[in-house]
């Protein structure tokens, strides 16, 4: 499958690398591919450059965010998302009409140290605005529950836990599972919030999740959903 | 042990009940005891009228808020969340100073239908709210993660799940987890998130407990964490 990922951070790196990986055609897209590689210096959260990472992904190929998304049969927002909308634009609604667009983004403000607040919650949330910013796509909400190396590996939490989706086509939430599954979710582990508007709950849980990983001292857990 | 539950609703019932079969003395404080003896229709939730209810309880004492906040060594708030901090005013500062006060209310916004919105959330929780209006009382946010009658029985849901305290109080917070103990919850399924802004996460997980009781149908759930 054609894959663009929108970003260049930790967690779009580590999506890429595991889709590609398992086979799929990837592009990462960026604002600016020369920027992006002219960068010599580790970023914010301690990636190194991404010229440097590049080295050793040469099958992913940098290309500017209209680009990226015009390639893509499935496209991964997994920007940093207070900038995820305008990330998205620069894509263009034109490249996201009638895609899948996997949404992985957590609409977090970390100006006041962790755990996070975010900048948009309880009465909407991130997933809810791309959907209505770009009506075209399918939004689903995934993988924004767990750190981004127990995304492509659930396996380093041990046991049964569990991954939520959420959207409104059911389409896009079936590619987005077989997404899932390949990077070894079990399917019995995914569990449907129905429409887009469940991408708030998911959202929203993250507040729970920060300060369980600062107590646990560990981004290496999950939670599993118990039921009767 | 003396335990005033604050409310007298359906949350409130179940609690006081548990708390009186395990051989605690508890009373339940209301606004006005005549108006809540002299109910004869079910409330909004379906529960019997208290009167009735009562009869079949006849331990536990119905007293107006502030004698029951002066006999509780433990006062527990059970109140409708978006009340919880004017029935606590009427309970008393100087009755719930030096106390653990139990707070496992949900601050929600049904006017919406379900899942419900918060009217506190992101940046502020309940829990905080009461911690700063009843600076001399320890509170424990607690319990507000599940269905009432997992509360009080959590083999409702099989296996391993567990619950959250947060709480400024360390002696406040192991006077809490013996009640939990007694409910029947083991001592290694409740997680410490820390001082009293731990209830943020607690709270906000509310919004995708809401969303999987929806899609599970049942409110016999809970989750788990699962970690390496």
């Amino acid at each position: 499958m054609k894959i663009a990922v929108i970003g260049t951070g930790g967690v779009d790196r580590t999506v890429a690398a595991a889709l590609a990986g398992l086979g799929h055609e990837v592009v990462v897209g960026t604002r600016n591919v020369e920027n992006t590689l002219a960068g010599t210096e580790p970023d914010g959260f301690g990636n190194p450059p991404y010229a440097q990472w590049q080295q050793d992904h040469r099958e992913i190929r940098l290309l500017p965010f209209a680009e990226a998304g015009a390639f893509g049969e499935v496209v991964l927002n997994a920007t940093n998302g207070a900038n995820s909308l305008e990330a998205l634009e620069a894509v263009g609604s034109a490249n996201l009409a009638g895609k899948v667009l996997l949404d992985l983004a957590l609409p977090l403000d970390l100006s006041q140290g962790m755990p996070p607040t975010l900048t948009v919650a309880n009465t909407d949330s991130l997933g809810e605005q791309i959907q209505r910013a770009f009506p075209e796509a399918k939004v689903v909400k995934s993988l924004n529950s767990v750190a981004f190396p127990v995304m492509v590996d659930p396996s380093r939490v041990p046991g049964e836990h569990g991954l939520f989706v959420a959207g409104n086509d059911e389409d896009a939430k079936h590619v987005v599972r077989g997404l899932l599954v390949g990077f070894g979710w079990p399917a019995g582990s995914i569990i449907d919030l129905g429409g887009i508007s469940g991408a708030r709950g998911a959202e929203m849980y993250s507040r729970l999740y920060f300060t369980l990983a600062g107590v646990l001292e560990t981004f290496d857990f999950n939670i599993a959903v118990v039921r009767a």
